[in-house]
């Protein structure tokens, strides 16, 4: 069994690649919930439901969040009432939304309702969030403090980071059917997807059960860049990377990450940075990483599967 | 100033057109709320949103609920997903129901969360739920009590009706803004909108406090008759009628509200009733009540208006 840790577009991608190449019982996906957050009486996920979408093949591929052939009737009222506009919430997506918060009404676990969820989106495979219990990342500057949809949606990641906090992580505790994946012994690799590593990956590590599970780990733990010649596929991870005073580079992730990375696999753009990377003592895979189509993903997942089972 | 009593769809029409006739400060129009129930976590209220559309001018004048311009995204998606498809939530009606949610959630009355959204959709005229408190048509037939949706969308009105009931009506208080209104000298006539007798202006009526009110008037109360050439220009009044053992004509209802209408307005085809009507005491106006566009709405808004004012 594989064990993927993904956030939203890069994690949707690798996922869904993932999925298409593995059967159910073989991948367990653990999503990011430290961007999660209440918004106008609803639960928002925004990793969870990109991994989703991703995966039951109904996402926008040009955005990389919410639904393809997604309409905007809701939005376009709710700004001319005067509502708050900042975060879309597509008329087709607020189904998923209004399913979720019945759900959480009735007592349901999210992974429960993510379960639940999935089923209700043809989806076989186990994709988990990293707790039931509420993490919320709190991005850091220099004068204060902003929630992370703050700061992602309403401010376009402007402010300088200085850092970030993943706020209730230390008390999360993992959904049950996650520790069930992390006490089999089936778990051969763990593989960190493509996804921003200060507020998608990092997040799932902050909970400790997940932390400690992966530094006793008897199997290797792959990742796959997430920067490609210097740039973040999507996302701030570069600006962040520059902020914190590393350079946006695959080798300085490496550094980054240290012991709990062992394999790496890197775009073709960066395969001058292999030999490096090998010297740090990791295994490294040079390939194409960009998963611009489905067709792609699944070509990649087999490369990533591949290497991370590798003796 | 003029205190209309209305439910959905002839409500709304008659509302609109008083609204357009009468400023803001002369008009109160109280609605129903028998109808209102909790649906996907949303508090749905139909004859709110019916009157409040209408007046706001952005009602679907076919369906007589709902907007015009309506897109089903979000419901197509809801029944795709295996979600209850039974009662229909449009992409624009959405807004309404998330911010009333929303409102209600932070402590706001139903009749506080009416104003929000009737100055959200431009409408300075008072537009006010009966009660705060819930109160819940109930639908009886021989066997079985049904809640009001239940009857009137599932069932669609197929169950031989014996009697309504509205659960907590007895202990309902009238909103602070409806008490005022009620409790001022300036109120000249009170209107019962051409509206379904037993499931939209009967349960207004059971309020006691509004009883009590109408049963010690100064002023004359005025029936725009719903019944038109025998039939109900919309809903199942006539059918209930029959059920309940009356002919479904205006001159039967007028029989039915006795000393609670002074004054009737009805529909030319109905002119041969007026002068048994007259026969009963009550004073009669024959026009042409079919408010089959906004133009007519308003004329009719007029002669009622006049004839309701009439020394």
């Amino acid at each position: 069994m594989i064990v993927a840790l993904a956030g939203g577009v890069g994690g949707g991608r690798m996922a869904a690649g993932l999925a298409a190449v593995l059967p159910p019982r073989e991948l367990t996906v653990v999503v990011n919930t430290g961007d999660d957050f209440e918004h106008m009486g609803f639960t928002i996920c925004p990793d969870l439901d990109s991994v989703m979408y991703a995966v039951a093949g109904v996402n926008n591929p040009q955005t990389g969040w919410g639904r393809a052939g997604e309409t905007w009737a809701f939005m376009d009222e709710i700004k001319r009432c005067g509502g708050e506009g900042w975060f879309n919430l597509g008329d087709r997506d607020l189904a998923v939304h209004v399913l979720r918060r019945e759900a959480l009404r009735r007592g349901a676990t999210l992974s429960e309702v993510t379960r639940d969820l999935c089923t209700r989106f043809g989806i076989e495979h186990a994709i988990v969030p990293m707790s039931d219990m509420p993490v919320r990342t709190r991005v850091k500057t220099k004068s204060q403090e902003h929630s992370f949809q703050d700061y992602f949606v309403r401010l376009r990641c402007k402010p300088h980071t200085t850092g970030f906090r993943f706020a209730g992580a230390r008390a999360a505790r993992v959904p049950l059917m996650l520790q069930r994946s992390m006490e089999s012994t089936q778990v051969e690799a763990v593989v960190f997807c493509p996804s921003n590593p200060f507020v998608s990956i990092s997040p799932i590590l902050a909970v400790p059960a997940i932390r400690a599970w992966l530094k006793q780990r008897k199997f290797p733990v792959t990742a796959v860049s997430p920067i490609v010649g210097g740039a973040a596929v999507k996302g701030p991870a570069a600006k962040m990377m520059r902020e914190l005073g590393l350079q946006p580079s695959t080798l300085a992730l490496v550094r980054h990450y240290g012991d709990a990375v062992d394999r790496w696999v890197i775009d073709r753009q960066d395969a001058r940075q292999a030999a490096a990377i090998e010297r740090l003592g990791k295994r490294v895979l040079v390939t194409d990483t960009l998963m611009t189509n489905r067709r792609k993903s699944a070509a990649l997942a087999r490369c990533v599967i591949n290497f991370a089972l590798k003796k």
